[in-house]
């Protein structure tokens, strides 16, 4: 016998691990799409003359040369106890958390709850967050959830000015915000032309203001009951906005007992680790009158088919993907994940042991406060929580330096003074350091002893719904987890075909490093030294994207897609004010857009200005030469989607692009469809000025059950001095509370560079063209395909139109709903084109899964014939009736087709099937009768029976 | 208002997280037992006169302070590349089974698949790697799983010697076999009265042994065809045992093309990390013949009440609890948790990349051999795999250093030797480092060369069923990960009321550590120095299970309870000969004790002796004295359980400690029942001289779904000196591979004595106690509660008589099985009395989930009432027909009872409820039919329709 070596790399993560389809595989694929090779298609979907012309060149890593590489850049961080404050603390993430949660794919693979029926676990969750939320703030509604403290503070603002009766134009900033907080709301006013007036608390005159926000406590510690001052802001027909912290709020009288109108802080320090900044979740809490002006997602309790209670998404009218260019907020993913940690956090505190671990910072605090006073030294404010200032004169940097040494990290405030935040984590030992660092030996005595007037604490109760009280031991927290996930549909079970969304693999390799302490337990404001780790692989990361984008700097700073369209569309705003061309404000938007693109126009003030689409699909190139022409020097910008979200590569985007520049304008290419351009197509090139990119799309961070994600912007050089800075940095136009967004997932979409590789990055944009046009080729006859390139190929999505059922009766919910019960969620509906469902599988999904999910789109067109052909009345049929449940079975059994096709139909697994916990839910129902959080106990008995 | 501070600690562990009742809880409880308080009820069951005198000590740890302590004693160990081979190798665990397997509660909280109808999922897994071992061997039937190559080898020669037609009484031991083999073997041989002939295979004389075991490839190095020896061995009527390695034989001809009649070894390099010496699971494969006669679990097919295909454990009468003191093994908890791992591990690569992997490590290690050989080191052997040794003389000590110097660790061999073992994680930077400790710069370039003759190449395919050989994208991977998962029922969904198995709560904080590389990629082999943070952690560990036990020396290296019980029984053993007392050999044993306990004394050559039961359960004390006095001289040992495994704490303990003592025999506790005893009563305190401690029961190690497990023995002063020792350390009478056991997750139970502190422990004893009491208080009058103490309470389990139900046809499988619809495991069956069912709730469930149970077994009574009644026949209600799958709704309904009824009994979740995959299991069918490796494509074709 002689020997030959095997040729086969198993440590291929690009192609053995992250592209779904085998060799094998792509060949039967390319054989039904009728394509020779996997670069024929590519050359057929892909036009030439936008092709980028050198290879990326980075070379792959296994996924154990991955996790070697991470923990190298780890240990180059320096973890150290940051008692910074500033919105940011220290908290203890229970460890049965951690794992059931955030190390969990089915919660990180989620996607946004749209799809109810699939997602009543995590709708669950997050109605236990707003409830928590709600009753925390004392006011009766709260959505789940916003991106960070200071953008829920900015769109706090906005709202204001909507709804305030107030004529006055200006918006009132407490001077104790937090500065991120006041940087990010001038960014966002400016556009709108609010005039920000930033000031202490006492001279406010209401008169001049629509609104106001305070701070509470304020950012350098102040304890202040507002109630006076918000009565005078309403007596003035402002609105009164109160930021806040709900660790605070356990003891302190409540910001609805205050009168506040709206309320909104970070959820942080609710068990979610810092990381460098994020990503966390935000909460608004308003005034029931104000709910339908209120941003973000909202969840409320409706009924399903057979009248049991059942969870969704409500109001949703009000979002940015409806309201478009009249949107006046473009919040679409935010940070699902982050808040449904925060919800299990006080879940498992329950009251009292959130109010036990408010007492005991406070305590500590007090106690710290009391020492440093006995030596003598000058402390502020009087009344306190968990954070207070000292006077150090020149002293400054030695004190800091002197904490630096006992590995401790102190707020720098002005020239003179230092800020010092305890939090869960600190104890004693902590103290004993704090106090070292002042040259101070021992630590005072425990004391039960409020650090403020009495008259401040709180007299309501809060988290008095039994969730909140339910036995806490950890094999009920755990099994509760688990129920709620296991009413959900995520990536850990099957394909999420959904257009524009692209959810690949979450790698668990690329997932890891996240929860090691050297990444999470970073402050955001952290000395640089200390971040070293962080900035060489952001660094990395950077560069990599520049290669791949063709762009020529990036910045980090935006912590969602539609934050990184409204950070682009400002640093173009920027630059042409920079070259004296201030009236340039019209910005051209295709008709078929999504609809965070003009939203995000308009929160800058911009006109958008809606063009045409072409029958095929394209921008119509005469209605857009001619309303660029129209807009002349006016033109700002133009933002179009490449590959469109038609699904296909228009020849055209370089005239697009050429005719923009013409005009002086700056195009703005929305990443969104990135996943079909990386290694192929670079938007610097083609004509891109600037564009963002969905790291959670393209760069396989997980959707987390509708978010965390990234946006972070490629620019062009002559755009990167109009990036947005970040006042921790000494810059301005920050857009995020953090200089660098939700920074510890950079790290996801970094693992993910590194271990694919520029080839395996070019290999994945090819499959994924590969596998939509596969889809097509096989619907193709049985669903009308739209819009389809001039050689008849999808780009990595194709829209399946379902119109033409309309007449029998079937609507695109029907099949939607239809799916669920093979065991799919569905694919976006009715977008861009209504009527249609756009299907996007992404290069991650397998031939089989893939073929599943064709098998059933098959089958439920033979459903739908048979009620085209009058077999079965569309009301009567699988169809209509879909999803099918448990419930159905135990039932009598009425309908006019068998069990067995309503339950099994061709495509769901048979032993492994997922049941959906409600039938069809009544949207309009839940909209009617508005709750938004838990309901009454009575409605959970039948829970468990 | 006044201010009042929160009374509550959040933090508290033991009574917050890992108890299950609350306060409230407990009082309901209380009276529902009708005690006044906790402690009256513990003074009611637990004798006062054994009591110990002082409450254990230590102050408990929050979680978040147990991983900063973890983190602590971490940072000590030292990881360094270990080449030392020897059995333990580096290997890369792919990350997604490290997520999706070892960190998931799904997995690691299951119970061992005695109830097949919730285990399919880990039964496939595990069938998937008898397939793996039986394939990779070349031997048809493989188990699934043994505790350690060295205990497997052990295993081997005993089923040798019961399988051979030789009459020779030696065995033959390759002096190429790992040290500690040979070790472990000698310990067996030697109670069991088989002389050891251990020499070079070629002084071997067939005539002379039974059985012979060779170790291919050898512990240094040697690539031998040992077809011919085989041949001889065979023609002396001897059986001939192969110790090797999967991933050599990846390559290298196969033990079964040789005509070996057993193999043995690791899988540990399949993807299990190193762990400082364990868990890892040992696999055993033989020829058709031998089957019946080969130890540990055994995997098969059978089919269900439908006739559709299901998976159960086969030939269970093999098996030590059936054969009691016949028993020839008493392997029980094996490693099923790192089996299944093992196995995705060979699913994740398939025999592709498995091959890749052996023949990347190959070619490295010729590379190697080449440069040393060209530096001109003297190199052996001629034919190697993955090892190889450098004689290095003098310069020994010197080489070692230089290697430690580089990072890695060597093999010291003899005195002039080193060896070195090259794995998965070497690569080129690797190389160079090893070839720098020999003064060589720079590394020969790759050559895909072989390093042993071409006719040691392997000719055979291996891993062909399709399972081998599905598309390895981790999406596609995960999902069968998670649906196998899904298919199963552990304690992340429900209580495992099994009594005597303590399935208590794993918490996460107890499990994270062991994950973390610093614990995890330690050989076991390693300098004492680089494992500082292991002996420091172990040391206190120790320490703590010294107050609890009142035992003055600990054991860690026994790794399964009833490898302690060897062990236990061999150092008392030790000890009587030490006194010069050889001929004591006889082994007192009540008749209701574990069928581990006589199989266990059968080992180590004890005669057992039986001892009966009085009618209220305990030692028949009569019976018991006038046995001891039979025994006279030749005394040996009694082996008794306490609290007695009829779950009652006998007054009479003393005495029976008392009458062995009297008679010069040693006492041995069998620590089975620890749990309720810890805190409360000290084994050494009350009689005992030795216990072994059931890690896996008392101090939290999950159970894994069957293993891992660890059994530590504590012992009175007098038997330290006699504890076993291990060739590593120099010391002699090794029971187990390694040292220390499966050292990593004795971080577990460290992990749970840290955060309990003395006072939770013993609090979580009285609430056993409790839980135990309520549920037989709650049942009494529905069903007779066998064995009660004297003041009619039960200890920390309890056993429900069955029996009366038999005239009216309903069997305790009835019961067990009806359970599963109510979303239950089974209790204990037929143990330790027939026709019962033997219930421990531990302190870590709820009132909730415990009332769900009783709930359960109320309706179930009901239902057993109807048949009873003449309402309904036994073979028509749904006792018999559960459990109830999601086909029988399907199904065309032809049963006596409704739907609703058959599918929902009180008890069972609504919108969460579990689904067994399978009807009920027909074992009979499966051992008539023995399949014990994945059967063939066409049967997995109704998996997924």
């Amino acid at each position: 016998m002689s020997f030959t070596p095997t040729d086969y790399n198993t440590y291929d993560f690009a192609n053995r691990r992250h592209i779904g389809p085998s060799p094998a595989e792509m060949t039967e694929m390319l054989a039904a799409v009728g394509a020779a090779d996997l670069e024929t298609l590519v050359a057929e979907t892909v036009p030439p003359s936008i092709r980028q012309g050198k290879a990326l060149t980075w070379a792959p890593l296994a996924e154990h040369e991955l996790l070697a590489r991470m923990r190298e850049v780890a240990a180059k961080n320096r973890v150290m106890t940051s008692l910074i404050g500033q919105g940011y603390y220290g908290t203890v993430t229970p460890p049965a958390i951690q794992r059931n949660i955030l190390e969990n794919p089915a919660w990180y693979t989620a996607y946004t709850p749209y799809q109810p029926e699939i997602a009543q676990g995590r709708l669950e969750a997050l109605l236990n967050y707003q409830t928590m939320v709600a009753d925390l703030t004392g006011l009766p509604v709260a959505n789940a959830s916003l991106l960070d403290e200071a953008t829920a503070a900015a769109e706090a603002m906005t709202m204001a000015e909507r709804t305030a009766k107030s004529k006055a134009r200006a918006f009132f900033v407490d001077r104790f915000c937090h500065p991120q907080t006041i940087a990010v709301i001038r960014t966002r006013a400016e556009p709108l032309g609010i005039e920000i007036i930033e000031d202490m608390v006492g001279n406010l005159d209401p008169s001049k203001v629509f609104g106001a926000i305070f701070q509470y406590p304020g950012s350098y510690g102040h304890v202040t009951d507002f109630t006076a001052l918000i009565a005078k802001v309403h007596a003035a027909k402002g609105i009164a906005i109160v930021a806040t912290d709900l660790l605070a709020l356990c003891l302190l009288k409540e910001p609805g007992a205050m009168g506040a109108d709206i309320a909104v802080g970070s959820s942080q320090r609710f068990g979610v680790p810092m990381g460098y900044g994020g990503p966390h979740a935000a909460f608004m809490a308003c005034r029931d009158e104000l709910k339908r002006a209120m941003p973000g997602r909202i969840v409320g309790v409706s009924i399903d088919s057979r009248g049991n209670k059942a969870y969704r998404l409500a109001l949703q009218t009000r979002e940015q993907h409806i309201r478009r260019e009249k949107a006046t907020s473009n919040v679409c993913t935010a940070q699902a994940l982050l808040a449904v940690m925060a919800s299990f956090y006080g879940v498992f505190h329950g009251p009292k042991g959130l109010r036990a671990i408010a007492e005991r910072v406070h305590f500590l605090t007090n106690r710290l406060a009391r020492a440093l006073k006995a030596a003598g030294a000058k402390v502020a404010p009087a009344a306190f929580f968990d954070t207070i200032t000292v006077e150090v004169g020149v002293g400054q940097a030695g004190i800091l330096a002197a904490a630096r040494a006992e590995g401790l990290n102190f707020r720098k405030i002005g020239l003179d003074r230092v800020g010092i935040s305890l939090d869960e984590t600190t104890d004693e030992k902590v103290l004993i350091r704090v106090l070292r660092a002042f040259g101070i030996e021992g630590v005072p005595p425990h004391r039960a002893s409020l650090g403020f007037p009495e008259t401040m604490l709180r007299e309501s109760e809060y988290l008095t719904h039994p969730v909140f009280h339910m036995n806490r031991a950890e094999s009920e927290m755990m099994r509760y987890m688990r129920r709620l996930s296991d009413r959900d549909l995520a990536l850990d079970r099957a394909m999420i075909p959904l257009g524009s969304c692209t959810m690949k693999l979450n790698a668990a390799a690329e997932m890891m490093p996240i929860t090691w302490p050297e990444f999470g337990s970073l402050h955001p404001f952290v000395p640089a030294d200390q971040a070293a780790g962080y900035a060489e692989a952001i660094d990395d990361l950077t560069a990599k994207l520049c290669e791949i984008t063709g762009y020529d700097a990036f910045s980090m700073q935006p912590n969602s897609g539609a934050q990184g369209e409204y950070a682009g569309l400002l640093t173009i705003q920027a630059y042409h004010r920079a070259q004296g061309q201030r009236e340039r404000d019209i910005c051209l938007i295709p008709v078929s857009a999504h609809g965070t693109n003009p939203a995000s126009a308009q929160m800058c003030g911009m006109k958008v200005v809606v063009v045409k689409s072409a029958p095929n699909g394209d921008v119509d190139l005469d209605d857009f030469r001619a309303k660029a022409a129209a807009a002349g020097d006016r033109l700002a910008a133009c933002m179009i989607t490449y590959p469109s979200t038609h699904g296909v590569f228009e020849e055209t985007v370089r005239e697009v692009c050429q005719i923009t520049h013409d005009h002086g304008g700056q195009v703005y290419i929305d990443g969104a469809n990135m996943n079909a351009l990386v290694g192929l197509v670079k938007p610097g090139e083609i004509g891109g000025d600037v564009s963002h990119l969905n790291l959670h799309k393209t760069f396989a961070i997980p959707h987390g059950g509708g978010g965390p994600g990234m946006g972070p912007i490629g620019v062009r050089a002559h755009l990167a001095p109009h990036l947005p800075g970040h006042p921790q940095t000494g810059g301005e136009g920050a857009v995020s509370a953090a200089p660098l967004g939700s920074a510890s997932i950079l790290l996801i979409s970094w693992a993910y560079c590194l271990m694919m590789g520029g080839e395996g990055l070019t290999q994945a944009t090819r499959v994924a063209i590969l596998n939509a046009n596969y889809i097509a080729a096989r619907l193709a006859g049985k669903y009308p395909i739209l819009f389809m390139g001039n050689k008849g190929r999808v780009a990595h999505e194709c829209i399946l139109d379902t119109r033409p059922f309309a007449e029998a009766g079937v609507t695109v919910d029907d099949i939607a709903k239809r799916l669920i019960d093979n065991g799919f969620h569905a694919p976006t509906m009715s977008w861009p084109v209504a009527g249609t469902l756009m299907v996007e599988p992404t290069e991650s999904e397998t031939k089989a899964e893939i073929d599943r999910f064709i098998t059933a789109l098959l089958a439920i067109r033979d459903e739908i014939a048979a009620v085209e052909a009058g077999e079965i009345a569309a009301a009567d049929s699988p169809l209509r009736h879909a999803p099918h449940t448990v419930e159905d079975l135990v039932a009598d059994w009425d309908r006019k087709y068998p069990r067995e096709q309503g339950c099994f139909p061709p495509g769901a697994f048979r032993v492994d099937k997922y049941w959906p916990p409600v039938g069809r839910v009544d949207n309009v129902h839940g909209d009617r009768n508005l709750i938004c959080i838990c309901p009454p106990v009575e409605s959970y008995a039948d829970a468990a029976e």
